[in-house]
């Protein structure tokens, strides 16, 4: 059965929407972190049911998370799986014929290795696969 | 800390996507229901973290589902959390500031009273309040 890891929501300004989901969430901002290999900034929000929520923000133009909102405007931007296996669970889903935006994974936040698999090849849900590296 | 039931992604055809989604989450879909109070389809996959992503279908092309569909395509479409008092939990909410769609609670799946609360309060995130009926 597949574990989610965190739902990845897209804002402009994280100083904004933090207090904002604070209070929707009736819990404090757990975690804050600039991710490097991506150029975004996310706080996450633990949930009882052992995942997070991750609000997004990126102060780059060209970024994908600004012409995301550009395009869509704030909003909820992906769901990411846990995988313990990144490059077979990557392999798994290539074999069933969905399309990979990452070749090899990439750095995540919160020391992981990740994957995004393309919206077009599942009904327009951006899928994140995350792998802890103390797994690897 | 928040509880999420669930999370709702629209979709055109539930017998295209739930064998997609079966593929990707590489469980079955356990549940499949019409909800007579929105005149939408359900079906639902278990995940390990003890919540559901719930795709969701219209036949109805005034639904508000596909006016979601025609405005943004396919896609995540809401959050949805547990709460044991949806009333006390609205009416906070509220007094937070944000928006309800629903003044009222209205009839869910699996037996449950849910109440939406308006995306332009919630940094565009609808965000679906699911109280069991068991628990009234």
């Amino acid at each position: 059965m597949a574990t989610i890891d965190h739902l990845g929501i897209v804002v402009k300004d994280l100083s904004v929407s933090v207090p904002i989901f604070e209070k929707i969430l009736n819990t404090s901002c757990h975690h804050q972190e600039f991710v490097e290999s991506e150029r975004v900034s996310v706080a996450f929000f633990k949930m009882a049911n052992q995942l997070d929520i991750e609000l997004v923000s990126s102060a780059d133009t060209n970024s994908s998370i600004s012409k995301f909102i550009t395009k869509r405007g704030e909003g909820i931007h992906h769901i990411a799986f846990q995988v313990t296996d990144i490059v077979a669970e990557m392999n798994r889903l290539q074999t069933e014929g969905f399309q990979l935006i990452n070749n090899t994974p990439i750095n995540g936040a919160h020391d992981t290795l990740v994957c995004f698999l393309h919206p077009k090849t599942s009904n327009g849900v951006l899928i994140e696969l995350c792998q802890k590296k103390n797994r690897v």
